[in-house]
């Protein structure tokens, strides 16, 4: 089944991404200079544009599409062990986030952004209990799963064994650990693993999993969104690489 | 008008806080070992409990209340002018965050969460153009809203002038900065301005800024999720006080 984009900008991020995108479909009468760049990147990239009635593009998708769709297949899903042998190949320092159960959709755009503007090598998730990288985790990253690298996996910790083998150490983040994430190294190649809120990461991924780190918690709730934990767990990463006068990926 | 919070966790939560809480309504028939606990809370609490049919409670609200609702008044709001010289007092160092135009209950929730996890002293908002701090916020902050001291100001270049004058540093997080966020000082009395996504931080509230800092990006789409970019300034705050020798709030 064909996955799709929607609304004018993400429409405009995925072309300028080169992605590959079926057909765009765009409502009959909508104009506009966002509308006629969009009109020109589709066409170099030579993406049949077809001219609807709203209701055609209801029919597609109830969310708020703006007058646009593109229709394309789904997040081109990469493999751990295609992805890191070319990562060292190229004398990069892999910095790897890897999603166990998180499924809530705008938790995961939003990491998928952080990733982005951190550098991160690639995003790992599992084939089974994962968020959908759909239209609406698209919608979400605000394009940035266009330039993420999302390796999915069909056997999760066989691909963090993977890891380890390769020379990446492997960091859980856990609540009741006793090191604080600021004290771990994260300046050579590093996989940063984050659970699902509420269940946390698994006993068998937690298993394969080199060091245990918390995020320090003073308050009553003391349950931090888990997309705020990935952004301050990846950041201070960047900050020990760019301390240790490393450059970000 | 009352404000409420819904669902079996949220009101226990809010219970147990000491919220004062008008009336609560429970479903018709809803029993188990939370709901005896939420009825022990409330009893001790003196809050009238009131089963009701659930046509009842979907007509008060049409969310996912889980057969519970509890009526209160909405966030006791506080006052910077009144907040900060007993933090002063107290002998803390005050560490406040301000939110310039967010409008996103999740964004908003996501973040107070935060600031309760990292004992932030206070989250300061404006009268107008902000978050309605109700249920929904409630709800998304999963509790910590009973807990994180918010103060909303009629006036909030005022307010910021009022704690400039007090002695706190006021540090705008912007976009563009030339100072990272990581080479700013945090260990001192100070107040991080965030604003909204898109729009940033208006004119009038960057003029009465000591400092802007910009979090590093290094990717195509470089527009962290405003909660994600607020966990990542909050927690390197709390890092340099820590390092610093301070105990957290």
């Amino acid at each position: 089944m064909n996955d799709m984009i929607y609304g004018l900008h993400p429409v405009i991020e995925a072309l300028e991404a080169g992605r590959t995108i079926d057909k765009i479909l765009i409502r009959r009468n909508l104009v506009g200079d966002n509308v006629s760049h969009l009109l020109q990147l589709a066409r170099s990239a030579r993406v049949p544009v077809q001219r609807v009635p709203p209701e055609k593009l209801d029919r597609v998708t109830r969310k708020n599409h703006q007058g646009v769709i593109a229709l394309l297949a789904a997040v081109d899903y990469c493999r751990v062990a295609d992805v890191l042998p070319t990562l060292f190949e190229q004398g990069e320092n892999p910095l790897i986030v890897v999603l166990d159960g998180v499924t809530d959709v705008r938790n995961f755009g939003a990491i998928a952004r952080t990733c982005d503007c951190a550098g991160v090598s690639a995003i790992v998730i599992a084939e089974r209990g994962s968020v959908t990288v759909g239209a609406d985790a698209m919608k979400t990253s605000a394009g940035a799963l266009n330039y993420v690298t999302v390796c999915r996996e069909h056997d999760l910790t066989g691909a963090l064994r993977y890891m380890r083998d390769s020379g990446v150490k492997i960091i859980a983040t856990a609540g009741g650990a006793s090191t604080a994430h600021t004290d771990a190294d994260f300046t050579g190649p590093v996989a940063i693993v984050f659970g699902a809120e509420g269940d946390g990461i698994s006993s068998d991924v937690l298993k394969m999993c080199d060091e245990r780190v918390t995020i320090p918690e003073f308050g009553h709730i003391n349950s931090l969104n888990v997309s705020v934990a990935a952004g301050v767990v990846i950041y201070e990463s960047v900050r020990q690489r760019l301390a240790d006068g490393q450059k970000p990926c």
